[in-house]
């Protein structure tokens, strides 16, 4: 023993454990920790490089230590009168959970157990410590098998016909410690020796297999020894003066500051925690105890300026006197962490970019998902409507109602229904009703589950592993004791939380535009150095978009526009064109629309920087599908041939024809691998006059924007680029209308031409697309499908979700971005462009803009900017905020 | 003047011209020229560079040696009894054909063409002559237009009724000549003064337009001037001691030793090309003058012992004495080429290395086309059936009948026909039925034609812009003058020359297994260092793969097996199996026949590796389309709504319960991008029993051909690894199987387990995959694919033709390596992998395999080997020794 509790150094972990040095520290800050004391990490290897004796002179450092808690508690060690009862715990340098042993009660034997009655008058409180001391000593000491203890306790269960220890009555419990005793023959009764004995075997527990493969997984040294923490046990059931409690240092679930908990007069900690009594709120103990109350007031606020943060404290009042046992970072909702961290900076407590740093990205997330109300939650609970709670696996809300099918759930959904899908497990044939599903709720599977995987995924809320739900899919329903779910009940589940009610909860978007989110999110636009753009096709999105804090628009996918209802028959008109200037004619008309769509970004992005990228699929995404059109046929031949009336016939045949026509032109169009077809510039190459309509459009509502005072920003962005020549070619076109227009208006407005990174040539070249280029926009998706070979499509609901979990993978480089092959690719585009041009515009879009871990490598790579959905937008403020400071520091 | 040409110095080309050098170092070898003289290109530049005047003391260094001329021949410039005539002509330092100006037969006027006249007795040579004079002076050194005297001629052929000049009488020319007289009113009489002026009007023509532009165009400096080189004129049409001819020194058609060619008594040169009279065999002229015959063979020694190559020499003979008026390297055929430079090589005129320098790629390329017969091309000459010569654009022979509509090309080869496609030009319309066809005319178009294009792309032979040619699309036929080709006749064309026969030739295939390429491939092997393998999926193709001189089998695709007709329905089985017990069943009666493929391949290369690559397609490949399904059950269901019998509707029902079945698995299977989708490793890892099966195959095979005594020496290889996982994965079960074979034989055979780089990933990060694999193999076909993101099947007959045509690429990358994208990916691939291991095994293994200039960028770039078909090896062999000269040079 080389360094007393009471002068413990939080520097000397090493030497203390985690632990040791913790408890050291609250003793050094003036917390009444209950007294003791931390036995080296020294002694321990010392311990166990020698013969396994104790090394020279520890036993009677010891002992001293002992005394010293004898005196400031005035208790003695094995004295039936006043009786020390002791925990004996390790404590390593790195925390190994549960990995590790501990003994408690130390100091019981028959007197002190019959002193302890008559100094507490609870025998029940007396014998079951007793029996758990022994039980402890058994298995961590002597090594015996816990099965023997366990057996004893569930004969004497059995007798008394209750399905807990907590219900054996104190006699029952009496018996079992004879018993016990019984089997624990070498059970010392002298409390020295049993003392002695656990620290022996906390020792001798760091070489035990469970601790040597556990060090091995988590890479931590086997010759660091671990520290021994001897600590008095105390109690709050001693009386009308003694409590219990638990409380945190702010409100857990808003982050209101105050504190927030509960406790029991007269009790244990567990009864607090097991809900066998009703716990009175921490504010009553103002009342009933009010210098204890005050006392812990203080402590609180001590504790969060030293460990500035929120504390989840656990304390005891002993006979008046207040023990804190333990404290730590408390737990919290999201909501609860943003206000948080924003109220301590604003207190001072830390620094901004403290703030910024201890909010996740994935509780900005939260703000971002639909949430069940916190008044349906409460009262659905309260009417005893949660009927599970699972493995959080997805997050966010989902209300539907029960399909057990996924055929069913997508002709539900295909009838404008919400729908839960609820299955055992899923496979990949299930994938169509997953899509189709709000969300997805099983019965089976852990975290990385097909469920759980193809769930996060698609962003679809998703609870697994709710193992107490039986799923019978013959008869389309659910059961969970007496609870039966019928296909077609409402069922409404929390993905953050695991939660699932029966009924439909009501749901609700939350806030983010104001509020402690707004003030985080501001000091992370401080903090950060990376650009936030957002993917949007259309206007509102684009104001949403700004609302969140984009900077701009990094991704306008132009063809979303075409897709229109209205627009659509004239872009198949278009495609099915004979000759050119019919093509032209029909563009014509899609002309004046696609300005007004420009226009309506510009205004939305006034001042800011639009890329609006030229029309990329391929033709015939159009169109109809092959076999939509096929099946269109045969019904219509089939009718024919069963035709009755000459109209009908007339009718029949002027459908088939122009079903016919359109399915020529898809066989025309049809390609084996569209996503490596023509798309992209090859588009623009191949029929110019939409290239053309494009750029127009988009000069023409940049004059527009001018006139009406504003200041339009456009970026023509060039897709699928491979070749320098293909760029070469496209810019000539986007540069002689754009000359057009402004000539035409008399106006000039400043543009930018660029083009996307998103074949590897193209990275590959990137010196060569540089000298035709104004900025680089990488699209990671496309270039993740093309460096891997592997079509998104295809792979997500096949062997890709196989990949991931059996580690084929060891990440889905769609979810978060490649650093080992696409980052290189990237890092080529990058240093080709700013070769050229020291601040040359390099973004990335896609979905990796909104990924943390991608945001983390875009700013340690000098990108320019991500651009990401609207949503994720405020993800990727802080994301990005997170990766300066991380970089910075 | 400061070079008499009998002092010549061949490396003073900047000071005499190209052809000046030439003149000189053939007199100074003693060779017969008609003597001569240079004026040299710093002449011109003073002359240029002063106001227009010759400069001082060149005219009297002109007249001193034409004076060394006259002493010569003995006869005297502007003398009527003995006229010497002379030539003037440019000769740059580079060569510039047709861009600068000639004026012959300078040194006439009335009287000495009087005495010339007398002289040979032909008036009619004499006055064309003359004429020919005052129309080349007066175009080129007057500046009159060429029309002027045209319209003399056009006149005087009028009046005459005839067609060609050469029709026009003696008497008739002389009146042309009065006629040019008067037109041409600055024509000199004087021939001094005839010299003077050509000389300037020569030098004055290097500052021609034609020539500016041709220089600018060329690359070519604009300071270098011209030499003027004028040179006596001789005559081989003096009596009957003189001769007129052509010879090569060696056989250009088949390279026989010995002179070839043809000669006329008292002509002219010009007599023997036009094919007006009958020549004769150049043996006969031993006869006629054996002095001049020897002499001429002597000089054909002479030449070839100086230029180390075939020379196709004029020569005239003019009263018994030989003049070589020019030589130069002859052309010849692909067989003779070979020949010609075996031969040399084995005279010790050239070294090993020379030949093999010397025969091209392409020539090589003949060996392994069709050809049509050369008894057959001569007999169809004869009579009249070679109807056209277009442009050679494709090579090889072609033999078909006609077929002026694409959609007929492709049905009558589905019936079995062989097809020559007639177009007037092509479109991508019609790319189904060019690849129908075995070859390709078209009338219009050129080499960059698209239907030149796609030929080359698919080895179709070509000839187009066969201009003469009339396709009458209506009337399904062509014509051409009086003859007329219906759908159906047979054509033979010949890609290599251009040639088109009307009938039907006999074609055969080159031999090249021995002779005298098998001796230039030899010494090709002894010069390369890249390792040459073949694409060989089948032991037949092994075997003639090693005939021609493969090193081992780069890439065995052995889902090539499984389409074999009596396996594809039990490959069907196997992908309709529900389980995998029924899959492992089906495989179980694959696995035997896979072992006899094997087995044949390690029997044909015996001692030689042999890359046998796991099965690669997505497995919709071995199951009928979707579009062919959809057609046979709409069929079956129009058939079921008129069924007359009981009997037939069971029938009708079977047949589509099953088509049915296979249609939801063709959906199953269905992916958007099957290039990037479920095949390959990932093929492999899903369904492990199918690797199982080809591993088991492969080592059992290696076994029995180990008993037999046998070397086998397999390389399995994974396609489409993108990530290490993926590989370490599917070598496990590999080197399981191989274990137990091994274990269950009592025999080990060493094997190496490799993977394709044929995603960017795969390259991107090959130094992880070098870890885990003993070679890498480049599938440069999917590796171009996937880094342009392009599409091979769809954009070869689609956007790719454009954009070679219009120059958005400047090569096809599929024909060729992309060394700036695609190459970069393999450097890092080849650093990788010679960073774990000096000589870790890289190839290349896709059809730029066989490109010349792609192999010499494998050379370069330190690859092991490349691997194409083995049609192609002989190619290959010869590209990679010629990269290796090129690299060691």
């Amino acid at each position: 023993m080389e360094a007393g509790l009471d002068g413990g150094w939080d520097s000397v972990r090493g030497l203390l454990g985690g632990k040791g040095a913790n408890l050291a520290e609250m003793t050094r800050l003036g917390i009444p920790v209950p007294p003791g004391f931390t036995v080296t990490t020294r002694a321990c290897l010392s311990y166990l490089d020698g013969d396994g004796r104790l090394p020279d002179g520890l036993w009677s450092q010891v002992l001293h230590a002992l005394h010293a808690i004898e005196d400031r508690l005035d208790k003695r060690f094995g004295d039936p009168a006043a009786p020390l009862l002791v925990s004996c715990r390790s404590g390593a340098k790195f925390s190994m959970p549960g990995m590790m042993d501990t003994v408690l009660n130390l100091g019981l034997n028959d007197e002190t157990a019959k002193g302890l009655v008559a100094l507490t008058g609870d025998e029940h409180f007396v014998f079951d410590s007793y029996r758990r001391l022994i039980q402890m000593f058994g298995t961590v000491v002597l090594g015996l098998r816990d099965e023997l203890f366990e057996n004893v306790l569930s004969d004497a269960r059995h007798v008394r016909g209750v399905t807990s220890d907590a219900d054996l009555s104190a006699d029952e419990l009496r018996t079992v410690v004879a018993r016990f005793r019984d089997l624990a023959a070498g059970f010392p009764t002298d409390p020295a020796e049993q003392l002695r004995m656990a620290i022996e075997a906390v020792f001798s527990s760091w070489n035990g297999r469970r601790a040597v493969d556990y060090r091995n997984a988590a890479g931590i040294a086997h010759d660091l020894g671990t520290a021994v923490n001897i600590q008095a046990m105390v109690f709050g059931n001693l009386g009308e003066h003694s409590a219990t409690g638990v409380c945190m240092t702010r409100s857990g679930a808003t982050g209101l500051p105050g504190l927030e908990g509960d406790f029991l007069v007269n009790a244990q900690g567990e009864d607090v925690v097991s809900g066998t009594r009703a716990t009175r709120p921490i504010e009553a103990l103002a009342q009933v105890m009010p210098t204890a109350y005050a006392e812990l007031q203080a402590m609180a606020a001590k504790l969060e300026a030293r460990y500035h943060e929120m504390q989840d404290i656990e304390f005891t009042v002993e006979d008046g006197r207040l023990w804190l046992l333990q404290t730590r970072d408390g737990k919290r909702t999201a909501q609860a962490a943003v206000r948080i961290a924003v109220d301590l900076a604003n207190e001072g407590l830390i620094g901004r970019a403290d703030a910024v740093r201890r909010v996740t990205p994935s509780q900005v997330d939260f703000f971002l998902h639909p949430q069940l109300a916190v008044a349906a939650r409460q009262q659905a609970a309260d009417e005893g409507r949660l009927i599970a709670t699972g493995l959080n696996v997805s997050p966010g809300a989902a209300v539907g109602v029960a399909a057990f099918d996924p055929d069913v759930a997508q002709r539900l959904a295909g009838d404008g229904r919400q729908v839960i899908l609820v299955r055992p497990e899923t496979k990949p044939d299930d994938v169509h009703g997953m899509l189709a599903a709000e969300g997805i709720l099983t019965t089976r599977g852990g975290r990385t589950s097909h469920a759980a995987l193809v769930a996060r995924q698609f962003g679809k809320p998703a609870v697994v592993g709710v193992g107490a739900l039986e799923v019978d899919l013959v008869g389309h329903r659910a059961t969970m004791g007496e609870l039966v779910i019928e296909e077609g009940d409402w069922l409404s589940l929390d993905g953050s939380t695991g939660e699932v009610y029966a009924g439909r909860l009501d749901t609700f978007v939350p806030d983010i535009s104001d509020g402690w989110l707004a003030t985080l999110l501001g000091w992370a636009d401080d903090l950060r150095t990376l650009g936030v753009r957002a993917n949007a096709d259309y206007p509102a999105d684009a104001r949403r978009a700004r609302d969140y804090g984009a900077e701009g628009i990094g991704l306008c996918r132009t063809e979303h526009m075409f897709f229109q209802s209205e627009r659509l028959p004239v872009m198949q008109r278009m495609i099915m064109s004979d000759s050119v200037t019919e093509r032209r004619d029909a563009l014509a008309e899609l002309e004046p629309l696609q300005r007004d769509d420009f226009l309506g970004l510009f205004r939305a992005m006034d001042g800011l920087p639009v890329i609006i990228r030229l029309v990329d699929p391929p033709l015939h995404e159009f169109l109809p599908t092959f076999e939509e059109l096929s099946k269109r046929i045969t019904d219509a031949k089939i009718r024919l041939s069963a035709a009755g009336s000459l109209d009908e016939v007339d009718d029949l045949l002027g459908r088939l024809r122009r079903d016919e026509d359109l399915l020529r032109q898809v066989r025309a169009l049809h390609e084996s691998n569209p996503m490596l077809g023509l798309r992209g510039v090859r588009l623009a190459i191949r029929h110019p006059e939409i290239l053309q309509m494009q750029a127009r459009a988009i000069f023409a509502a940049a004059c527009d924007a001018a006139e009406e005072g504003g200041g339009p920003r456009p970026e023509v962005m060039i897709p699928l680029t491979s070749d320098a020549g293909e760029l070469i070619r496209a810019r000539q076109v986007i540069d002689s209308e754009a000359a057009a227009v402004f000539a035409d208006r008399g106006i000039t407005v400043d543009y930018l031409v660029g083009t996307m990174v998103e074949t590897p040539r193209a990275a590959l070249t990137a010196d060569k697309l540089a000298e035709h280029a104004d900025f680089f926009s990488v699209g990671s998706n496309d270039l993740t499908q093309t460096t891997y070979a592997l079509s998104r499509d295809d792979a997500e609901t096949s062997f890709l979700i196989d990949y991931l979990r059996t580690g084929v993978y060891d990440h889905d480089p769609f979810s978060s971005l490649d650093p080992d092959g696409v980052g290189l690719l990237i890092d080529r585009a990058i240093a080709a462009a700013r070769t050229r041009e020291d601040d040359f515009e390099v973004g990335v879009c896609g979905e990796h803009g909104g990924d943390p871990a991608s945001i983390a490598w875009c700013h340690a790579h000098g990108l320019t900017y991500v651009s990401c959905s609207p949503f994720r937008v405020p993800v990727a403020r802080l994301a990005a905020a997170q990766a300066a400071l991380a970089t910075a520091s």
